[in-house]
């Protein structure tokens, strides 16, 4: 197993399991905000306007930490500085 | 077992398990949304469209970090750029 | 053990573990949505039209989930890239 | 340890393992949405009938997760495609 | 280790533990259900007739679920086609 | 370790722990129908007939779950068909 | 570790941790039916005969699923089936 | 590591794991048992005689669970056969 | 790794995890039983003979499981039939 | 590595799980009934002597179980009767 | 498997599991303060300035701990001072 | 590696976890009473003399648990009986 | 493996979980404590000077725990002795 | 592998998991006080000096216990005597 594989391997795991476990916490926080907005749209509807606003700026703070995880995913499939310079040792021997 | 192979293994298994746990969480927070959009439509007809509308937007920031994991899986297995270059060196070889 | 039969039992494992893990998610999500659905009926029947047509919405979304992972699953069994090659390597050869 | 021998037991395994997961989450999400209806049925006699007819449907669309698991397990037992390849080999050498 | 040998423990191990991990959800799910039909009884006795009918055909789909665990459980005890293939195997050497 | 023993050890260890793990489910299902019957006995004694009957049909069914798990159990150490095959076979050596 | 001492340490072990965890939901169940038959009892004192009988049958039948769990461990230690066989071979041996 | 050795330190690890194991759902159960006895006097004294009759019957039921566990490891310790029996072989070796 | 250090070793980990797992269960079934004694007391200062007496005998039989416990443990270091075996041997030798 | 080394890993490593473990639950009981003392004690100042008597031996006896698992993790450093022989034995030797 | 692949394997693998793991906490959190803003906007509108003020702050300090370990992960990844030590040191060989 | 070393590196193991492993009971409880306390303040504050009291006798209490962890932290750090031995022997020798 | 990279493993595997799994617990307890304070502003806007103090000096305690793991990631990365050390034998060699 | 390496080793990852485990629990245990302060001061305002001062000593109980993990920490980096030993050893040698 050449280190070219192993780097590989590594990458591939990595990727997989970085976002599949790092959504479950920004589904779980934002099934709750939205369930919450809507609880709050039924019993205050004239105060639709704030709440939407409100809650729109929380999901995209939640949702920001899902797509650190989604970047690191996409950084070491695409962009991996680690693969490339393996890469660039291989080819240049 | 030789490189080819391992990446392959690596490929499928992570495939497999970054939608399966990646979906956990997006159903879950999805059906605590819809449950509190039923209670809310039961409790204040009136405000339908404004709650039915809440939740779509919801619903899909929710979907997309369920989303995020299967188009991980997708490129695993059929845009792997691990696998290709491994294709093209078994191939160049 | 040949690559061969290395790629089929990861294959096997893997389309197996992505379905069972994958419907607990959903199935989960769903059962919260119909109870909540059939309170809502209880407590306003005349809004039965838009708590039936929501809830229809809702699961299909929740659904979409559990189909992701399944298809994955067929996707492994029936349609694996990584064992085409393999065969093709194999008869190939 | 031959190759068929490998599969099998792979095949074995996780047959029973994704049928005995995966009908964790439909048969307590079922039990969710049975128990609600119950409660809404006494609730509110009058509306059996959209009650009963919503229930059905829910159950069915929970239900058909765990048939997604149990055609998995069928499928790796009776009409397993890496099998039928394996037995193919042996008795074609 | 011989083939046959492997094949008998996986299935032993297997079958065991498809049933008992199988049979938690649905004894839970039916434990609950009669649990909420027995409140429903205690407040809204005239419905019995209904909510009995609903009782059952509830608790019928819930105990499909363990039985699909304890059908596959006896078709790897009594009907296994691998070992099938593998006394044959055995026999016809 | 001979093909005899080792079928022996997976047995005892798999009647043990299929029992051991298959009646968590159903005794906490039980307690609770118990718990909810007792309650409701207290709030309504006149429909004492009523919860008493689908009370006694209810555990029947949750218990059935827990005799899945014993039958097995049964099975493997009394008539486990792989061990006779196994005595056979040496016998007839 | 020949044939004899790894039968007597499996049945050791299993003999052991079959009734250990198989106590515990028998004991949580037993526990929250007596306290709910204590709650009923103070709420409602006159329908102690009902209350007391009902929770004596329900005992009953939670405690079954303990003396399953027992009854194994029993076996697997004075009746052990494999063990007695395997006596018989090193005796007759 | 000879036999006698082995079955030592498996039954000294067995009777361990047994009990300490075992106690945790009788403890858990009797502490709730008990607490809701004591919320029972406080809202009904009038009923203290039949209260506690209950209560006692019911920690005698949930006792024995655990005295199940106990009577298993005093037997692994003190009247284990399997030990008894090496032994005897070892003696009369 | 002679047989008297393996059992010596054994005993003395499964001295301190019988002793330190099974606090856990009565410990925490304890402090519930305390914390309701508390609440009853404030809530009916004139039965506190009747509760007190109720909550000694009790925590008196929890107590004891893990008592159970701590006896085992004793035994495994003061009296271990195992160890003075062992010791008997390697003197007698 | 000698007995000597081994025994005193193991006395060291148990010591510490066995208090650390062992804190747990009794910490957690004395916090619910500290807890549950103060609020009653505000809800019914006038019967704080029988609350904090009755808190008092309460805290003592979920106290006991946390200094049984500090007495084992003292015998195991300062008293460990295993060590002592072992201890003796290289000395004697 | 040399030192410079061990390295990158073991920061892949770091950088990704310490941002899936770390916005677990963070996303929840969120997701329970916008949760509890929007229930408070909805309860109290004219403190909206307020509550919208001091929720901004709140999910500052929140996001600043999943910031935390996304600014681990960028350093092991593009500014891994272990990595620039062990490229020098192959470099300058 | 000899034995200096491996009893080093079991005494920085196990001092570290039990700290960590044995803060989080006292913390939790710490927490739950400290959060009661102030609950009762602000619902009686006349009997702030008596709550207080309580409170702190009882944090005492429940702080000793992780007292003891950390002694016994100190103890393998600072004046571990066996590593004084081991040192013993090595300078002894 | 060379010592200085098994140092540099283990800092970089260390220094990511260090922060990773201790942010969960400041970042959930943050949430509540903004959670709470988001209620009692909408409960008691003329108390939010009084309300916004106390929720920053909490906070800041809260953040000081999330403090110290970064802190100690940020040693083993930037200024680690043994790192340090291991540096100078190998230059000084 | 050298015994310095060892040491070295063992301390890093101890003293990263000591500080990450240790925090949870106090964590969470000063979000509950801080949580309950802002409730019962949005309740009673002006028992804001009693309940502000009990807040602080409780955190600062409460923090103790993470204080301990971080000494630990910070012993086992900078003044870690098994380190120092084995520095003079070797600088000895």
């Amino acid at each position: 197993m050449d280190s070219l594989t192993l780097i590989a391997v590594a990458s591939i795991i990595t990727a997989g399991l970085t976002t599949s476990f790092g959504v479950v916490g920004p589904s779980l926080g934002e099934g709750r905000a939205v369930a919450t907005a809507l609880t709050s749209l039924a019993q205050q509807p004239d105060a639709s306007a704030t709440i939407t606003r409100t809650l729109f700026v929380g999901l995209a703070m939640i949702e920001s930490t899902a797509i650190y995880c989604f970047v690191i995913s996409m950084i070491l499939i695409f962009a991996n500085p680690f693969w490339n310079l393996a890469i660039a040792q291989v080819t240049g021997t």
